[in-house]
């Protein structure tokens, strides 16, 4: 299968990477849109311009569309809908029904597929949530991230100007899990549960100030989080915040006097190489579906989990 | 949705309890093969002998087959296939395939569909595997169930005729879910990391030795198992061997440098009101995939998760 990456971030990185450990893909080119000629590519794959992407359009199977999510894959993805078959790694909650909606539009007008909003959560702790609310109906959802490192939240502060790098943990609420497991039937939503301790490194001239308020206020990844922004050089930076591992659980616990409390846990040493792999995994499926003549936007609800894997009847029964 | 229930057992009495507590179901008939007449009812559902089922055709939506999975199902499930719209619980792992192909011809002639092998494991579980074997490709797989009675092993044991009752109390080795996530790569089949200890009350003049060969030597439930065999009085059997609590957790560990760990845990403080959820969710989607013309026999690997919920999009997206 011929994959090609939009955006030259950490997760296309790992996306490429793992390309090259495995069977059956190959990564046809990066597409970015920084100055090519200023990039020093350390991966045996071409660095194109994303003004050139279109000029791929028979040339690729499935994009990976690994732009930032706040700010690009609103605009990048529905633009990519209509030219190739797609799967992005937004996961901004607030905004997914008119992202959905938007891409549905572009990719049906294209005749292609987009699967939107993969990887580990949103994406496989999606798919928890969706079938323990069908199995348990009467019931309350948590999900907890970290201690670890949110690369979408660094991509984030990234963009601003004077930013020249940045590394946020999400550090989970352990007495809450705690008390979800014991049955407390704590209601307290996700933003009082978890805090986002940042590590930012300014370029020159910059202001601490600004830069705290620009932070502290951007919707959907801090705004609505107790946040402390710590800021650093670049040094005690690459020394002290280049751990990629991650963590992260979902939790339904049934309200009624039945108790049953169904867990979904992940440990990830390299979380930009376990995403990759998820989205190399669902690339597969919307390959095989679009060939199928399906096209428009879906969710990782909509694929049936047998399309994930093309297995021999005898090797998918030893999974069941 | 009418829904009926073949087999009177724990679980077939959880289902009834289930749908009086939910709205949207109704449970229009149990059958069994026991003499009707002398079995008292406590639910509000009318028992009909088993002989009688196929009268009830164009009455029922779904049929739960909650009979026993080791003898019962192997015969009923592909038998009741060509008449109804079907859910069975088959955990015998080992024949999963012989027996889907068997029901599978029985439902595509009479148009109907079955789907084997529905429940927390198989079932939850089987799906948590193929996600998790598809994003970690390099991974072992492990289950432990307990510790916990297990319905379905009760069942095998009460099929013998010198039997009154049963309970049998799956325990994990504790030790060897510690190693696994710590990564130390031991690859102990389950048969290994679980005991088996049964609580049997004997029909009077029966023989305890011939009884602990014959469950010992039980194929897929006790053969491989290290198994101890207790028999106990009616009185201390009631009084110390009611729980239906059960605990069970899956995990996929990956075997290469980047060591990610998935891991699914269920704690049901009552084991056939959970499973009855599951069929009851499960029930909706057969339902519809039934009335879109599809026909045969699935695995819950073969649904879309979408097709469990009748979710608005504002709905839907919250749980992405």
């Amino acid at each position: 299968m011929k994959i090609a990456i939009a955006g030259y971030g950490a997760l296309s990185k790992a996306v490429i990477s793992q390309i090259s450990n495995r069977d059956g893909y190959e990564a046809v080119a990066v597409f970015t849109r920084r100055d090519t000629r200023l990039l020093k590519v350390e991966e045996e794959v071409s660095l194109v311009s994303f003004e050139k992407i279109t000029q791929y359009k028979e040339k690729v199977d499935v994009m990976l569309n690994c732009m930032g999510s706040a700010y690009d894959l609103p605009v990048t993805t529905p633009y990519l809908a209509s030219h190739f078959n797609q799967i992005d790694v937004f996961d901004m909650k607030d905004s997914f029904q008119n992202h959905f909606a938007r891409v549905d539009r572009y990719a049906k007008k294209g005749g292609k597929l987009t699967l939107v909003g993969c990887g580990w959560d949103p994406g496989l702790f999606s798919l928890f949530r969706l079938y323990m609310n069908a199995v348990i109906p009467d019931g309350k959802d948590y999900t907890f991230w970290g201690k670890g490192i949110r690369s979408g939240h660094c991509s984030a502060i990234r963009t601003l100007e004077e930013v020249e790098d940045a590394a946020v943990y999400t550090v989970p609420d352990f007495q809450a899990i705690e008390s979800i497991k014991a049955f407390d039937g704590i209601s307290l939503p996700h933003t009082k549960t978890h805090k986002k301790v940042c590590f930012v490194v300014l370029r020159d001239g910059a202001d601490e100030k600004r830069v705290t308020n620009l932070i502290k206020s951007m919707p959907g990844y801090f705004s609505n989080f107790d946040t402390t922004v710590n800021f650093i050089s670049k040094e005690e930076f690459e020394e002290e915040h280049f751990s990629k591992s991650q963590k992260g659980r979902a939790i339904r616990a049934s309200k009624n006097e039945d108790d049953s409390l169904a867990e979904i846990s992940l440990k990830m040493k390299c979380e930009p190489s376990f995403t990759a792999d998820v989205l190399l995994a669902f690339a597969k499926a919307v390959f095989k579906l679009s060939q199928q003549g399906q096209s428009g936007c879906i969710s990782v609800f909509d694929i049936k989990p047998s399309d994930l894997l093309d297995l021999k009847d005898e090797n998918k029964f030893a999974l069941i």
